[in-house]
């Protein structure tokens, strides 16, 4: 494998600057090292963070910049210590690609409340040189950051599982939600809203879409599978749905009142929120400590759950709803996800678009 | 028991409007029905919660008022239907005395929960007849929200544990926090928190108290047995302990942030609210998010825990810090309370107030 000598180089579409306009960018990757898998992109997923970072909403981005975290790929070569995957088997990768492997979480198996992780794009590596993302025709990335896909699982479907899908997965398993029979809330239907409809029905659980207005309720009911939709401006639908729900994921993303989600909880009910929000959330006391309600959070998902997830979805037949698009399209997909124009998640054909040839 | 037929008249000390003065004042008390144990008070507790309700703050208060929720007393007759205590053993009354016993928070024995609970005082009982509290000779209550009180306990010493004792307890409990060797952090040092480094230091845990001032160093570390102390304005300190504790019990009744205690927390760390403050606390999404903290509240704690309570409390020698007075000193302790001038609970000697006489 005289490869592994070699530094090659690849070709991304990349921001130049906070316009976030992406064109092509060639750079190199570092050589395929004993613990890393050379990989080649096949689909990579669109996600509603890939805008603040092109965008450079955190004030944090450094350009160039590839971005892309819901990657879908065929391994073309594996380090000499890689023994988990062998060339042409396909495999995902997700937001994040190293971690200390030292602290608690990463002890825990939770790398990605690691203080140290090291995120898939808009980073920096250990050696160094800025970390790229999958919209691009390959990645090197360490295999303990590195999932198979199980056989028979169609690559464009599993790319929004990637992020979206854990997203909502991880919370769930981690707070004890996964029996069948619980009534859960999904606020916000957009990418990381339709795999919690999708996956908290695949529990077993009784799912109600949770929004602002009833625009969406023909395709919650009909499309995705909810039970039930409830439009929060209704304050007779909301005093009706009081104490019964059992959890409330909470996608949306920016500032919103937390009192009349809370109000739908039952005894012991958990809001978990999975926006970032730099505005301050505010609730009273009362409404957590009659009921003994919790608000949390949760952050992605690791990694074994992320392998977990796949073999769930696998097993359950679940499906994300996507749209297809190739690598020239996505800055027009950026603009349409910015205005929820998307049912539910871009997901590019990198491999289609041929960037390295 | 002849004394079933008759009404009977006790003497308590009552506010009779907002000023919150108590004054002698004599009612008549329900017959002992089937359910009920007729009490006569030996020691009753003074809680923070009393003034608010003495003095109308949260505009619900109905005078005569006879405040009070920590008796303890003897117990003088039964009911028919009564099993479980006969006259002349100690029990113990909390802040609730009736329930709707059918509902699903009823039905978990977590009665506390129930919408249709009923207060110690300041409510209405099923009779039509307002309930009293136990600043007074003697109180008649059904049997189920009677607690016996584990031989050996001091009368005294238990009254506090029925309120603030069990509202630190049941949230310890609840939340899996009760394995020894965890790090916790009681923030605020009143009748609560110092029963909160006492119940947590009792199951073996390492405690922080975290006060705005060094003013109650010595006292929570020599007389109450903390571990360490954290001066909340001292950025320095904060820092060092960031990511240090596993949960954080909070019992600042007032508006504070809640960022410098979410960041003390570690991963899955807990921040548990037992004030009740109606101006909306604020937090941003990431400081959940990035750590999977939950922010939670807890309100007193049901008749089951109560009795676990007093039971671990009696197991590890457990006794609360109390300043006993006579019923003619409470509106002095009231106005004490009110300035945080007390170690750390006052307990009215009824008994020795003879007011039945």
């Amino acid at each position: 494998m005289g490869s592994l000598e070699a530094e090659r180089t690849t070709t991304g579409w990349a921001a130049s600057d906070s316009s976030g306009v992406l064109s092509p960018h060639t750079y190199t990757l570092r050589n395929t090292g004993p613990e890393d898998v050379f990989i080649k992109v096949i689909y990579c997923g669109i996600c509603h963070t890939d805008i603040h970072q092109i965008k450079n909403d955190l004030g944090m981005s450094k350009y160039p910049m590839v971005p892309g975290h819901e990657v879908v790929g065929e391994v073309v070569e594996v380090g000499s210590g890689v023994t988990k995957f062998t060339a042409g088997e396909y495999v995902g990768v997700g937001a994040i690609v190293g971690c200390c492997k030292d602290c608690r979480p990463c002890k825990a198996d939770v790398e990605q409340y690691c203080n140290k992780k090291i995120w898939s794009y808009n980073d920096v590596y250990t050696d160094g040189k800025p970390t790229q993302g999958g919209f691009a025709g390959s990645m090197v990335v360490d295999q303990k950051f590195v999932v198979k896909i199980p056989e028979g699982m169609a690559a464009e479907q599993v790319a929004p599982l990637l992020c979206a899908g854990v997203t909502v997965y991880s919370p769930l398993n981690h707070f004890g939600l996964k029996q069948s029979g619980l009534r859960g809330g999904i606020l916000g239907l957009g990418g990381v809203g339709h795999m919690g409809v999708k996956i908290a029905k695949a529990m077993g659980h009784h799912v109600t879409v949770i929004s602002s207005s009833d625009k969406k309720k023909e395709e919650a009911l009909e499309h995705i599978g909810a039970d039930e939709y409830l439009v929060s401006s209704d304050a007779t639908q909301m005093q009706e749905a009081a104490d019964s729900l059992d959890y409330i994921i909470d996608t949306v993303p920016v500032f919103h009142p937390l009192e009349p989600y809370l109000s739908l909880l039952k005894l012991d009910g958990k809001l978990i929120l999975l926006g970032v929000i730099n505005t301050p959330m505010q609730f009273i006391t009362p409404m957590v400590m009659l009921g003994r309600k919790t608000i949390t959070g949760s952050f992605i998902g690791s990694i074994k759950e992320t392998e977990e997830m796949l073999e769930f979805c696998k097993e359950k037949g679940l499906t994300s709803m996507i749209e297809v698009v190739k690598m020239d399209y996505i800055n027009t997909a950026f603009e349409r996800l910015e205005k929820n124009d998307v049912r539910y998640r871009f997901v590019v054909d990198v491999a289609g678009s041929k960037l390295d040839q």
